[in-house]
Protein backbone atom coordinates (compact mmCIF):
# COMPACT_ATOMS: atom_id res chain seq x y z
CA UNK A 1 0.00 0.00 0.00
CA UNK A 2 2.85 2.33 0.94
CA UNK A 3 4.87 1.58 -2.27
CA UNK A 4 1.54 2.54 -4.27
CA UNK A 5 0.85 5.39 -2.46
CA UNK A 6 4.67 6.74 -2.73
CA UNK A 7 4.23 5.82 -6.48
CA UNK A 8 1.12 8.21 -6.66
CA UNK A 9 2.69 10.99 -4.86
CA UNK A 10 5.76 10.90 -7.39
CA UNK A 11 3.73 11.20 -10.09
CA UNK A 12 1.91 14.37 -8.49
CA UNK A 13 -1.41 12.91 -8.14
CA UNK A 14 -3.56 13.85 -5.19
CA UNK A 15 -4.78 11.38 -2.65
CA UNK A 16 -7.67 11.04 -0.52
CA UNK A 17 -7.94 8.36 2.41
CA UNK A 18 -11.27 7.32 4.01
CA UNK A 19 -10.79 5.51 6.93
CA UNK A 20 -13.36 2.97 8.01
CA UNK A 21 -14.12 -0.17 9.91
CA UNK A 22 -16.57 -1.65 6.91
CA UNK A 23 -20.09 -2.00 7.30
CA UNK A 24 -20.76 0.58 5.54
CA UNK A 25 -23.55 2.95 5.21
CA UNK A 26 -24.97 6.08 3.80
CA UNK A 27 -22.90 8.07 5.78
CA UNK A 28 -19.42 6.11 4.92
CA UNK A 29 -20.65 6.39 0.75
CA UNK A 30 -21.26 10.17 1.34
CA UNK A 31 -17.35 10.36 2.77
CA UNK A 32 -16.61 8.02 -0.29
CA UNK A 33 -18.30 10.91 -2.84
CA UNK A 34 -16.69 13.42 -1.03
CA UNK A 35 -13.29 12.40 -1.28
CA UNK A 36 -14.15 11.08 -4.97
CA UNK A 37 -14.61 15.15 -5.44
CA UNK A 38 -11.46 16.34 -3.94
CA UNK A 39 -8.42 14.40 -5.70
CA UNK A 40 -7.48 12.23 -7.98
CA UNK A 41 -7.28 9.30 -6.15
CA UNK A 42 -9.57 7.76 -3.47
CA UNK A 43 -8.50 5.05 -1.13
CA UNK A 44 -11.03 3.21 0.95
CA UNK A 45 -10.13 1.81 4.39
CA UNK A 46 -12.05 -0.92 6.04
CA UNK A 47 -10.13 -2.14 9.31
CA UNK A 48 -11.95 -2.96 12.90
CA UNK A 49 -9.25 -1.84 15.01
CA UNK A 50 -8.87 -4.04 17.66
CA UNK A 51 -7.02 -1.29 20.00
CA UNK A 52 -9.82 0.97 19.89
CA UNK A 53 -12.35 -1.75 21.69
CA UNK A 54 -12.56 -2.10 25.81
CA UNK A 55 -12.23 -5.81 27.10
CA UNK A 56 -15.83 -5.69 27.45
CA UNK A 57 -16.65 -3.83 24.09
CA UNK A 58 -18.11 -5.58 21.00
CA UNK A 59 -15.20 -6.03 19.04
CA UNK A 60 -16.00 -9.72 18.27
CA UNK A 61 -19.71 -9.50 17.24
CA UNK A 62 -18.58 -6.02 15.23
CA UNK A 63 -20.66 -6.04 12.06
CA UNK A 64 -18.02 -6.89 9.11
CA UNK A 65 -18.78 -7.69 5.93
CA UNK A 66 -16.35 -7.53 3.42
CA UNK A 67 -17.58 -8.15 -0.15
CA UNK A 68 -20.91 -6.65 0.84
CA UNK A 69 -18.90 -2.93 1.50
CA UNK A 70 -17.00 -3.35 -1.82
CA UNK A 71 -20.03 -3.58 -3.70
CA UNK A 72 -21.37 -0.53 -2.26
CA UNK A 73 -18.00 1.44 -2.84
CA UNK A 74 -17.17 0.67 -6.37
CA UNK A 75 -19.87 2.93 -7.43
CA UNK A 76 -18.52 5.82 -5.39
CA UNK A 77 -15.35 5.47 -7.91
CA UNK A 78 -12.83 4.32 -5.24
CA UNK A 79 -9.55 3.86 -6.84
CA UNK A 80 -8.39 1.37 -4.05
CA UNK A 81 -9.62 -0.47 -1.24
CA UNK A 82 -7.22 -1.14 1.88
CA UNK A 83 -8.19 -4.04 4.07
CA UNK A 84 -5.43 -4.86 6.03
CA UNK A 85 -6.06 -7.77 8.94
CA UNK A 86 -4.80 -7.46 12.54
CA UNK A 87 -2.02 -9.43 12.75
CA UNK A 88 -0.09 -7.67 9.81
CA UNK A 89 -1.11 -4.08 11.43
CA UNK A 90 -0.24 -5.50 14.79
CA UNK A 91 2.91 -7.78 15.10
CA UNK A 92 3.75 -9.80 17.98
CA UNK A 93 6.02 -7.15 19.78
CA UNK A 94 4.16 -3.58 18.68
CA UNK A 95 3.60 -1.37 21.84
CA UNK A 96 3.70 2.09 20.35
CA UNK A 97 0.65 4.54 20.78
CA UNK A 98 0.05 8.11 19.90
CA UNK A 99 -2.02 9.78 22.18
CA UNK A 100 -3.81 13.25 22.81
CA UNK A 101 -3.49 13.91 26.27
CA UNK A 102 -6.07 16.01 26.86
CA UNK A 103 -8.89 15.50 24.02
CA UNK A 104 -9.54 12.05 24.85
CA UNK A 105 -10.15 12.45 28.37
CA UNK A 106 -13.69 13.93 28.51
CA UNK A 107 -17.10 12.34 26.88
CA UNK A 108 -16.30 9.01 25.50
CA UNK A 109 -13.20 9.05 26.97
CA UNK A 110 -14.96 8.65 29.98
CA UNK A 111 -16.17 5.14 29.42
CA UNK A 112 -13.90 4.33 26.74
CA UNK A 113 -10.15 4.83 28.31
CA UNK A 114 -7.44 4.14 25.94
CA UNK A 115 -10.05 4.44 22.78
CA UNK A 116 -8.86 7.38 21.38
CA UNK A 117 -5.46 5.95 21.77
CA UNK A 118 -6.06 3.24 19.83
CA UNK A 119 -7.83 5.60 16.99
CA UNK A 120 -5.22 8.33 16.96
CA UNK A 121 -2.66 5.29 16.94
CA UNK A 122 -4.13 3.12 14.09
CA UNK A 123 -5.18 6.37 12.00
CA UNK A 124 -1.50 7.38 11.99
CA UNK A 125 -0.57 3.97 10.93
CA UNK A 126 -3.09 4.15 7.75
CA UNK A 127 -1.61 7.48 7.07
CA UNK A 128 1.57 6.70 7.22
CA UNK A 129 0.32 3.60 4.74
CA UNK A 130 -1.47 5.38 2.37
CA UNK A 131 0.03 8.72 2.82
CA UNK A 132 -2.90 10.92 1.94
CA UNK A 133 -3.19 14.69 0.92
CA UNK A 134 -6.40 14.57 2.37
CA UNK A 135 -8.77 12.50 5.16
CA UNK A 136 -12.31 12.35 5.38
CA UNK A 137 -14.02 11.54 8.98
CA UNK A 138 -17.76 11.60 9.72
CA UNK A 139 -19.14 14.48 11.75
CA UNK A 140 -21.39 12.00 13.92
CA UNK A 141 -18.05 10.47 15.71
CA UNK A 142 -17.36 14.29 16.85
CA UNK A 143 -14.56 13.18 19.20
CA UNK A 144 -13.08 11.15 17.21
CA UNK A 145 -13.19 14.12 14.34
CA UNK A 146 -11.44 16.62 17.35
CA UNK A 147 -8.78 13.88 18.41
CA UNK A 148 -7.80 13.21 14.72
CA UNK A 149 -7.10 16.60 14.16
CA UNK A 150 -5.33 17.76 17.15
CA UNK A 151 -2.97 14.86 16.11
CA UNK A 152 -2.17 15.89 12.75
CA UNK A 153 -1.37 19.59 13.92
CA UNK A 154 1.09 18.31 16.71
CA UNK A 155 2.77 16.09 14.73
CA UNK A 156 2.99 17.83 11.75
CA UNK A 157 1.48 15.42 9.39
CA UNK A 158 0.45 17.92 6.96
CA UNK A 159 -2.72 16.13 5.80
CA UNK A 160 -6.21 18.27 5.48
CA UNK A 161 -8.43 16.52 7.75
CA UNK A 162 -12.34 17.49 6.38
CA UNK A 163 -15.48 16.49 8.54
CA UNK A 164 -18.69 15.31 6.62
CA UNK A 165 -22.38 16.55 8.39
CA UNK A 166 -23.99 13.41 9.59
CA UNK A 167 -25.97 11.67 7.46
CA UNK A 168 -29.01 10.95 9.03
CA UNK A 169 -32.36 7.83 8.36
CA UNK A 170 -35.45 9.63 7.21
CA UNK A 171 -36.81 10.06 10.86
CA UNK A 172 -33.83 11.41 12.24
CA UNK A 173 -31.46 8.49 13.39
CA UNK A 174 -28.09 9.36 12.68
CA UNK A 175 -26.66 6.26 10.66
CA UNK A 176 -24.53 4.01 12.42
CA UNK A 177 -22.96 0.69 11.45
CA UNK A 178 -24.18 -0.08 14.96
CA UNK A 179 -28.08 0.41 14.20
CA UNK A 180 -27.78 -3.08 12.93
CA UNK A 181 -27.87 -4.23 16.88
CA UNK A 182 -31.29 -2.69 17.59
CA UNK A 183 -34.40 -4.57 17.94
CA UNK A 184 -37.71 -2.92 16.28
CA UNK A 185 -38.37 -1.75 19.70
CA UNK A 186 -35.68 -0.07 20.37
CA UNK A 187 -35.24 1.29 16.77
CA UNK A 188 -38.43 3.29 17.99
CA UNK A 189 -37.10 4.54 21.11
CA UNK A 190 -33.42 4.85 19.39
CA UNK A 191 -35.14 8.64 18.02
CA UNK A 192 -34.93 10.08 21.35
CA UNK A 193 -31.06 10.81 21.02
CA UNK A 194 -31.85 13.27 17.15
CA UNK A 195 -35.62 14.10 19.00
CA UNK A 196 -33.13 15.71 21.89
CA UNK A 197 -30.83 17.41 19.74
CA UNK A 198 -33.37 18.55 17.97
CA UNK A 199 -35.44 19.85 20.46
CA UNK A 200 -32.02 22.13 21.93
CA UNK A 201 -31.39 23.20 18.31
CA UNK A 202 -35.09 24.59 18.68
CA UNK A 203 -34.39 26.22 22.06
CA UNK A 204 -30.94 27.60 20.52
CA UNK A 205 -32.78 29.09 17.20
CA UNK A 206 -35.19 30.75 19.86
CA UNK A 207 -32.29 32.80 21.67
CA UNK A 208 -31.25 30.23 24.38
CA UNK A 209 -27.91 30.39 25.75
CA UNK A 210 -27.60 28.37 29.14
CA UNK A 211 -26.13 25.07 28.87
CA UNK A 212 -28.58 24.04 31.84
CA UNK A 213 -31.48 24.76 29.48
CA UNK A 214 -30.39 23.47 26.43
CA UNK A 215 -29.31 19.92 27.87
CA UNK A 216 -32.68 19.50 29.76
CA UNK A 217 -34.53 19.93 26.25
CA UNK A 218 -31.86 17.65 24.46
CA UNK A 219 -32.36 15.25 27.93
CA UNK A 220 -36.56 15.07 28.12
CA UNK A 221 -37.09 13.30 25.00
CA UNK A 222 -34.35 10.71 26.46
CA UNK A 223 -36.12 10.17 30.00
CA UNK A 224 -39.31 9.70 27.85
CA UNK A 225 -37.72 6.42 26.53
CA UNK A 226 -37.72 3.72 29.11
CA UNK A 227 -35.28 1.30 27.02
CA UNK A 228 -33.07 4.09 26.99
CA UNK A 229 -29.48 4.99 29.46
CA UNK A 230 -27.49 7.72 29.23
CA UNK A 231 -23.84 7.46 29.49
CA UNK A 232 -23.35 11.68 28.98
CA UNK A 233 -25.14 14.31 27.39
CA UNK A 234 -22.90 17.43 27.42
CA UNK A 235 -22.35 20.83 26.27
CA UNK A 236 -18.84 21.41 25.15
CA UNK A 237 -16.92 23.59 23.25
CA UNK A 238 -16.77 22.34 19.82
CA UNK A 239 -13.10 22.72 19.26
CA UNK A 240 -11.28 22.41 22.51
CA UNK A 241 -14.00 20.14 24.32
CA UNK A 242 -13.86 21.90 27.56
CA UNK A 243 -17.06 22.46 29.29
CA UNK A 244 -19.56 25.41 28.73
CA UNK A 245 -21.96 27.03 30.88
CA UNK A 246 -23.31 29.75 28.27
CA UNK A 247 -23.16 30.20 24.86
CA UNK A 248 -20.72 32.47 23.41
CA UNK A 249 -18.46 30.32 20.70
CA UNK A 250 -19.20 27.29 18.44
CA UNK A 251 -20.21 24.55 20.65
CA UNK A 252 -21.17 20.76 20.31
CA UNK A 253 -24.10 19.26 22.63
CA UNK A 254 -22.98 15.57 22.27
CA UNK A 255 -24.27 12.65 23.72
CA UNK A 256 -24.14 8.82 23.67
CA UNK A 257 -27.00 6.59 24.79
CA UNK A 258 -27.48 3.23 25.32
CA UNK A 259 -30.70 1.95 23.60
CA UNK A 260 -30.67 -1.51 25.06
CA UNK A 261 -27.43 -3.08 24.55
CA UNK A 262 -26.46 -0.62 21.88
CA UNK A 263 -24.79 2.33 22.57
CA UNK A 264 -25.36 5.03 20.13
CA UNK A 265 -23.74 8.54 19.64
CA UNK A 266 -25.32 11.34 18.48
CA UNK A 267 -24.31 15.52 18.06
CA UNK A 268 -25.23 18.71 17.13
CA UNK A 269 -23.20 21.95 16.53
CA UNK A 270 -24.54 25.37 17.70
CA UNK A 271 -23.09 28.24 16.17
CA UNK A 272 -24.15 31.48 17.99
CA UNK B 1 10.03 22.56 5.43
CA UNK B 2 7.85 19.79 4.60
CA UNK B 3 6.81 21.81 1.35
CA UNK B 4 10.58 21.48 0.12
CA UNK B 5 10.74 18.09 1.38
CA UNK B 6 7.40 16.94 -0.53
CA UNK B 7 9.08 18.85 -3.70
CA UNK B 8 12.27 16.79 -3.38
CA UNK B 9 10.62 13.80 -2.92
CA UNK B 10 8.47 14.42 -6.16
CA UNK B 11 11.61 14.98 -7.90
CA UNK B 12 12.36 11.35 -6.97
CA UNK B 13 15.47 12.68 -4.68
CA UNK B 14 16.29 10.39 -1.86
CA UNK B 15 16.28 12.33 1.50
CA UNK B 16 18.40 11.83 4.44
CA UNK B 17 17.68 13.37 7.66
CA UNK B 18 19.99 13.61 11.15
CA UNK B 19 18.46 14.73 13.93
CA UNK B 20 20.34 16.21 16.71
CA UNK B 21 20.24 18.85 19.49
CA UNK B 22 22.89 20.88 17.87
CA UNK B 23 26.53 21.42 19.94
CA UNK B 24 28.01 19.30 17.50
CA UNK B 25 30.64 17.00 17.46
CA UNK B 26 32.68 14.47 15.33
CA UNK B 27 29.90 12.12 16.35
CA UNK B 28 27.93 14.06 14.81
CA UNK B 29 29.56 14.65 11.80
CA UNK B 30 29.91 11.01 11.10
CA UNK B 31 26.23 10.73 11.06
CA UNK B 32 26.35 13.47 8.15
CA UNK B 33 29.04 12.08 6.46
CA UNK B 34 27.13 9.05 6.13
CA UNK B 35 24.00 10.29 5.00
CA UNK B 36 25.94 12.22 2.48
CA UNK B 37 26.74 8.85 1.16
CA UNK B 38 23.57 7.50 1.93
CA UNK B 39 21.47 9.93 -0.41
CA UNK B 40 20.75 12.72 -2.75
CA UNK B 41 20.13 15.07 0.29
CA UNK B 42 21.25 15.41 3.24
CA UNK B 43 18.99 17.30 5.98
CA UNK B 44 20.68 18.16 9.35
CA UNK B 45 18.19 19.09 11.99
CA UNK B 46 19.07 21.18 14.75
CA UNK B 47 16.68 21.27 18.19
CA UNK B 48 17.04 21.44 21.47
CA UNK B 49 13.71 19.71 22.21
CA UNK B 50 12.23 20.69 25.87
CA UNK B 51 9.83 17.77 26.01
CA UNK B 52 12.74 15.37 26.49
CA UNK B 53 13.91 17.03 29.52
CA UNK B 54 12.76 16.15 32.88
CA UNK B 55 12.00 19.27 35.41
CA UNK B 56 15.15 19.15 37.46
CA UNK B 57 17.37 18.78 34.11
CA UNK B 58 19.71 20.40 32.31
CA UNK B 59 17.65 21.98 29.43
CA UNK B 60 18.67 25.38 30.37
CA UNK B 61 21.98 24.83 30.49
CA UNK B 62 22.47 22.19 27.22
CA UNK B 63 25.35 23.50 25.16
CA UNK B 64 23.74 25.74 22.48
CA UNK B 65 25.97 27.78 19.25
CA UNK B 66 23.71 27.20 15.95
CA UNK B 67 26.37 29.33 13.85
CA UNK B 68 29.40 26.88 15.01
CA UNK B 69 27.11 23.90 14.47
CA UNK B 70 26.77 24.91 10.73
CA UNK B 71 30.42 26.08 10.32
CA UNK B 72 30.98 21.82 11.62
CA UNK B 73 28.10 20.91 9.40
CA UNK B 74 28.95 22.24 6.12
CA UNK B 75 32.09 20.52 5.44
CA UNK B 76 29.80 17.48 5.37
CA UNK B 77 27.80 18.75 2.45
CA UNK B 78 24.40 18.61 3.98
CA UNK B 79 21.79 20.63 1.63
CA UNK B 80 19.59 21.70 4.28
CA UNK B 81 19.40 22.72 8.26
CA UNK B 82 15.92 23.01 9.86
CA UNK B 83 16.35 24.80 13.26
CA UNK B 84 13.06 25.42 14.41
CA UNK B 85 12.30 27.05 17.73
CA UNK B 86 10.16 25.70 20.56
CA UNK B 87 7.22 27.93 20.02
CA UNK B 88 6.54 26.67 16.39
CA UNK B 89 7.35 23.10 17.26
CA UNK B 90 5.08 23.51 20.10
CA UNK B 91 2.10 25.66 20.06
CA UNK B 92 -0.56 26.56 22.76
CA UNK B 93 -2.85 23.42 22.52
CA UNK B 94 0.07 21.13 21.56
CA UNK B 95 -1.04 17.54 23.55
CA UNK B 96 -0.35 14.90 21.59
CA UNK B 97 2.40 12.13 22.24
CA UNK B 98 4.26 9.29 20.78
CA UNK B 99 4.87 6.38 23.63
CA UNK B 100 6.69 2.95 23.19
CA UNK B 101 5.01 1.46 25.81
CA UNK B 102 7.53 -0.87 26.89
CA UNK B 103 11.19 -0.24 25.56
CA UNK B 104 10.99 3.21 27.49
CA UNK B 105 10.66 2.05 30.75
CA UNK B 106 14.00 0.07 31.87
CA UNK B 107 17.81 2.03 31.97
CA UNK B 108 17.24 5.68 31.04
CA UNK B 109 13.68 5.73 31.30
CA UNK B 110 14.40 4.71 35.07
CA UNK B 111 15.50 8.07 36.08
CA UNK B 112 14.11 10.15 33.17
CA UNK B 113 9.98 9.28 33.16
CA UNK B 114 8.65 10.82 29.95
CA UNK B 115 12.15 11.35 28.25
CA UNK B 116 11.72 8.36 25.72
CA UNK B 117 7.90 9.80 25.13
CA UNK B 118 9.71 13.57 24.08
CA UNK B 119 12.19 11.82 22.03
CA UNK B 120 9.83 9.54 19.69
CA UNK B 121 7.13 13.02 20.02
CA UNK B 122 9.95 14.72 18.62
CA UNK B 123 11.22 12.41 16.08
CA UNK B 124 7.43 12.08 14.65
CA UNK B 125 7.46 15.38 14.20
CA UNK B 126 10.51 15.89 12.69
CA UNK B 127 10.21 12.87 10.25
CA UNK B 128 6.56 14.79 9.09
CA UNK B 129 8.41 17.97 8.48
CA UNK B 130 11.65 16.33 6.51
CA UNK B 131 10.22 13.73 4.79
CA UNK B 132 13.43 11.28 5.10
CA UNK B 133 13.97 7.93 3.11
CA UNK B 134 16.77 7.34 5.95
CA UNK B 135 17.31 8.50 9.12
CA UNK B 136 20.73 8.60 11.44
CA UNK B 137 21.01 8.10 14.88
CA UNK B 138 24.03 7.27 17.51
CA UNK B 139 24.30 3.80 18.63
CA UNK B 140 25.93 6.14 22.08
CA UNK B 141 22.30 7.01 22.88
CA UNK B 142 21.37 3.02 22.39
CA UNK B 143 17.80 3.19 23.83
CA UNK B 144 16.43 5.72 21.88
CA UNK B 145 17.65 3.84 18.76
CA UNK B 146 15.59 0.91 19.95
CA UNK B 147 12.88 3.01 20.74
CA UNK B 148 12.72 5.17 17.50
CA UNK B 149 13.61 1.75 15.62
CA UNK B 150 10.40 0.34 16.74
CA UNK B 151 8.03 3.19 16.98
CA UNK B 152 9.01 3.22 12.99
CA UNK B 153 8.26 -0.20 12.68
CA UNK B 154 5.06 -0.40 14.81
CA UNK B 155 3.33 3.10 13.23
CA UNK B 156 4.41 2.07 9.80
CA UNK B 157 6.76 5.65 8.92
CA UNK B 158 8.54 3.22 6.31
CA UNK B 159 11.83 5.19 7.10
CA UNK B 160 14.81 3.38 6.87
CA UNK B 161 16.89 3.52 10.40
CA UNK B 162 20.52 3.29 11.08
CA UNK B 163 22.05 3.30 13.98
CA UNK B 164 25.93 4.71 13.82
CA UNK B 165 29.20 3.24 16.05
CA UNK B 166 29.89 5.35 18.88
CA UNK B 167 32.80 8.35 18.26
CA UNK B 168 35.45 8.38 20.96
CA UNK B 169 37.95 10.69 22.21
CA UNK B 170 41.39 9.17 21.59
CA UNK B 171 41.37 7.77 25.60
CA UNK B 172 37.69 5.92 24.96
CA UNK B 173 35.49 8.73 26.38
CA UNK B 174 32.32 8.62 24.16
CA UNK B 175 31.84 12.05 22.43
CA UNK B 176 28.80 13.72 24.23
CA UNK B 177 27.74 17.06 24.00
CA UNK B 178 27.90 16.97 27.83
CA UNK B 179 31.37 16.18 28.00
CA UNK B 180 31.74 19.84 28.15
CA UNK B 181 30.29 19.92 31.29
CA UNK B 182 32.95 17.92 33.14
CA UNK B 183 35.88 19.51 34.95
CA UNK B 184 39.70 18.52 34.71
CA UNK B 185 39.57 15.85 37.17
CA UNK B 186 35.83 14.90 36.25
CA UNK B 187 37.04 14.00 32.68
CA UNK B 188 39.73 12.03 33.60
CA UNK B 189 37.52 9.92 36.15
CA UNK B 190 35.05 9.56 33.03
CA UNK B 191 37.42 7.33 31.35
CA UNK B 192 35.90 4.81 33.61
CA UNK B 193 32.72 4.16 31.75
CA UNK B 194 34.63 2.85 28.63
CA UNK B 195 37.21 1.37 30.70
CA UNK B 196 34.61 -0.97 32.49
CA UNK B 197 33.04 -1.56 28.80
CA UNK B 198 36.59 -2.58 27.42
CA UNK B 199 36.98 -4.70 30.65
CA UNK B 200 33.82 -6.68 30.24
CA UNK B 201 34.30 -6.93 26.65
CA UNK B 202 37.61 -8.52 27.19
CA UNK B 203 36.27 -11.21 29.50
CA UNK B 204 33.61 -11.61 26.89
CA UNK B 205 36.23 -12.64 24.51
CA UNK B 206 37.86 -14.51 26.43
CA UNK B 207 34.97 -16.95 26.77
CA UNK B 208 32.86 -15.23 29.59
CA UNK B 209 28.91 -15.63 29.24
CA UNK B 210 27.31 -14.77 32.74
CA UNK B 211 25.69 -11.73 33.02
CA UNK B 212 26.90 -11.40 36.51
CA UNK B 213 31.04 -11.86 35.63
CA UNK B 214 30.60 -9.48 32.80
CA UNK B 215 29.41 -6.75 34.70
CA UNK B 216 31.14 -7.24 37.77
CA UNK B 217 34.29 -6.94 35.37
CA UNK B 218 32.50 -3.17 33.47
CA UNK B 219 31.93 -1.96 37.06
CA UNK B 220 35.08 -2.39 38.70
CA UNK B 221 36.89 0.86 36.82
CA UNK B 222 33.72 3.01 37.90
CA UNK B 223 34.20 1.75 41.56
CA UNK B 224 37.81 2.98 41.52
CA UNK B 225 36.55 6.42 40.11
CA UNK B 226 35.53 8.47 43.64
CA UNK B 227 33.62 11.45 41.35
CA UNK B 228 31.39 8.82 39.83
CA UNK B 229 27.68 7.75 41.24
CA UNK B 230 26.20 4.44 39.01
CA UNK B 231 22.82 5.59 37.76
CA UNK B 232 22.68 1.56 35.95
CA UNK B 233 25.17 -0.87 34.46
CA UNK B 234 23.18 -3.43 32.80
CA UNK B 235 23.39 -6.03 30.73
CA UNK B 236 19.80 -6.62 28.16
CA UNK B 237 18.54 -8.32 24.82
CA UNK B 238 20.04 -5.74 22.20
CA UNK B 239 16.74 -5.44 21.33
CA UNK B 240 13.72 -6.50 23.57
CA UNK B 241 16.03 -4.61 25.87
CA UNK B 242 15.03 -7.18 28.46
CA UNK B 243 17.39 -8.83 31.45
CA UNK B 244 19.90 -11.26 30.41
CA UNK B 245 20.97 -13.86 32.61
CA UNK B 246 23.47 -15.72 30.40
CA UNK B 247 24.87 -14.43 26.98
CA UNK B 248 23.36 -16.39 23.84
CA UNK B 249 22.19 -13.29 21.58
CA UNK B 250 23.35 -10.22 20.61
CA UNK B 251 23.19 -7.95 24.02
CA UNK B 252 23.82 -4.62 25.22
CA UNK B 253 26.24 -3.82 27.86
CA UNK B 254 24.41 -0.36 28.58
CA UNK B 255 25.54 2.39 31.34
CA UNK B 256 24.60 5.38 32.68
CA UNK B 257 27.35 6.92 35.51
CA UNK B 258 27.50 10.40 37.21
CA UNK B 259 30.72 12.21 36.99
CA UNK B 260 30.23 15.31 39.46
CA UNK B 261 26.87 16.50 38.25
CA UNK B 262 27.26 15.08 34.89
CA UNK B 263 25.16 12.14 33.58
CA UNK B 264 27.48 9.86 30.93
CA UNK B 265 26.04 7.22 28.98
CA UNK B 266 28.20 4.62 27.60
CA UNK B 267 27.03 1.56 25.80
CA UNK B 268 28.92 -1.99 23.98
CA UNK B 269 27.28 -4.49 21.98
CA UNK B 270 28.63 -8.03 23.05
CA UNK B 271 27.58 -11.07 20.11
CA UNK B 272 28.16 -14.21 21.00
Amino acid sequence: MRAQAEHWRRDGLRIAVVPTMGSLHEGHLTLLRAARAAADLVVLTIFVNPTQFGPSEDLARYPRDEAGDLRKALPTGIDCAFCPDAASMYPPGAQTFVTVRELELPLCGQSRPGHFAGVATVVSKLFHLTRPHVAFFGEKDFQQLAVIRRMVRDLDFGIEIRGVAIVREPDGLAMSSRNAYLSAEERVQALALSRGLAAAAAAFAAGERAAEKLLAAALAPIAAAPLSRIDYVELRDAEELSPVEQVTRPVVLAMAVWVGKTRLLDNRVLRP
